[in-house]
């Protein structure tokens, strides 16, 4: 479906669930940017769940969110179980200006939802020549070290700063090893998944996809990524005011009340200390993309690289709907 | 060695080869806490190699440090290529400074050098109630996703928090699957290394300790740890002013100059979004540690645990001082 057309049926069945047309739009963006950056477990794949959430006012339509002024640099937000990319939006937009305004800014979000890809509020403050850290917390996916009950999300750390060049440096990345999709698709296909991901009902290592999902997901890294969770998880919840130690409810299948997350926003500008920010990561990234390669590695990536790449391949093209969210859109927009 | 005997004898050392007593000072603690925490590798092993660098010049040892106010939070080091230890010192005061004044501080450093633990300096912070966010970089030991040249530092991810008990959480974790030291160890004792933690020269997985010192260092978690760890080289070099992209000098291999290494803090309140910080950050902890655990765990520990036990434990006990440490005291002495 071409994106022009898909847009406006996006925001017909937001507004249809009593978002209002601003909402509406945010939340279509944010939407169609996860299925052109290929994050489709972030894309149209939600939209129903989404909707469900309004719905059953899970999620609330006509949210009166609060935006507290702590100092010129940092700005508390309470958003009243609004849809999450609504937060998101707000927030960073938020601190953008802060930053702008003090030269770094600050911003938490209490209250809030799934917003998608913690890369795409980033982007939006690299493009105001920024550099942005993003944390937020999600339902209980992987295991702290050394436990047998899934805890901490994939709490991703997110990291963007400008490279001097158009294609921003984004770092946005889940601290678990893999995907709980990844392990659902491998078990309905009797496929096995790789060694070291996840551990079984008893804590033993796992190679069988169904064994993994009556288990739990490991963190990267053992105790190392663990703790990179559980950082996530008091910058994002702890310190926030949102949800956190697991008890951030699965958007899927809880619909017992909101989820509040928490988000948690760090910019600053890229020429407090040095003039020439933009020369010296063009010569950090030349660098590094310079050293001999491993045999089979055409270039070397930065973070962000390949995402771009997606982006700008498939904005020219149509956006591919799988059979599902074809009958979930043939549902929602009537 | 009892601490109040090795103290004024560390003190002595650094005064002989030109730092002040203030400066012999501060760089003792930190050599002596590093012991006490089991990080050998920071602590006395090192103590040579400041004194040679003191003594070529490429660690000024009368340095005129500069500290510029950007803003009321925000501040930039010139540490003048004195000691990393000194650097570090003023710059966490500093962040602390402004964090208690504005609520957030961020302080970046350039011209410093190897300046021991991160986590030391986050604990300062802690201490006095705030959160912190501490990175650095430093000499080339581990390889780029992709490439068959060692570049990024081990470049640490440091996170300190108060835990509402007297142990405070501090994340302190290398993004290298392996330290260099080990490798070295096991070459020496014609051990093998673990699978998946280093490459050959020619970009081959290798157990062979010796084929891993002639090849590279992995980063965790590959393309993941690879865009760590180049966060980390941005954010305390591009950014500070300070040396990036693998022209960080090997301390002990190479006295051509000063390191040049760049620092970052960042530091702010605990209280600026919600009143009962302490006793929510209690709270995570505990449920936490309360999950069901893997056969042969006793108890979930939280980063900076283990660590504190160990202080605290080496705190009453004498320095054990190896061999080699005691060829150098003797002679760094007369």
């Amino acid at each position: 479906m071409k994106i022009k057309k898909l847009k406006p049926l996006l925001v017909k069945i937001f507004k249809k669930n009593g978002l209002s047309t601003d909402h509406a739009l945010i939340s279509a963006n944010a939407l169609i940017n996860a299925e052109l950056v290929g994050a489709y477990g972030h894309g149209l794949s939600r939209l129903k769940m989404y909707c469900d959430r309004l719905n059953k006012k899970v999620i609330n339509p006509k949210p009166k969110i609060k935006i507290k002024k702590i100092s010129q640099s940092i700005s508390h937000i309470d958003a009243n179980d609004c849809i999450g990319f609504v937060a998101g939006d707000i927030a960073i937009k938020t601190a953008i200006k802060n930053a702008k305004k003090t030269g770094i800014g600050m911003v938490a979000v209490k209250n809030s939802g799934h917003y998608g890809l913690s890369g795409y509020y980033a982007e939006q403050a690299v493009k105001k020549n920024l550099i942005a850290m993003v944390y937020t917390n999600a339902p209980p996916a992987v295991a702290p070290y050394g436990a047998l009950k899934s805890l901490f999300g994939t709490n991703p750390i997110c990291f963007g700063c400008p490279t001097g060049s158009k294609i921003p440096f984004i770092l946005d990345t889940s601290i678990s090893m893999i995907n709980r999709g990844k392990i659902r698709v491998a078990a309905r296909n009797n496929q096995k998944i790789p060694k070291g991901v996840a551990l079984d009902k008893f804590g033993k290592p796992t190679t069988d996809a169904k064994k993994a999902l009556a288990g739990v997901q490991l963190p990267i890294s053992g105790f190392r990524g663990s703790g990179l969770a559980w950082m996530v998880d008091i910058l994002s919840g702890v310190l926030t005011g949102g949800n956190h130690s697991g008890k951030v409810k699965d958007p899927f299948d809880d619909f017992s009340g909101p989820q509040n997350i928490g988000h948690l926003f760090i910019t600053f500008k890229t020429n407090l200390f040095v003039k020439n920010f933009n020369s010296r990561v063009k010569n950090n990234i030349k660098t590094i993309k310079r050293l001999p390669k491993i045999k089979g590695i055409k270039e070397i990536m930065y973070p962000g690289q390949n995402k771009y790449k997606r982006l700008k391949m498939n904005t020219k093209k149509e956006i591919d709907i799988s059979g599902v969210v074809k009958k979930d859109l043939e549902i929602l927009k009537n």
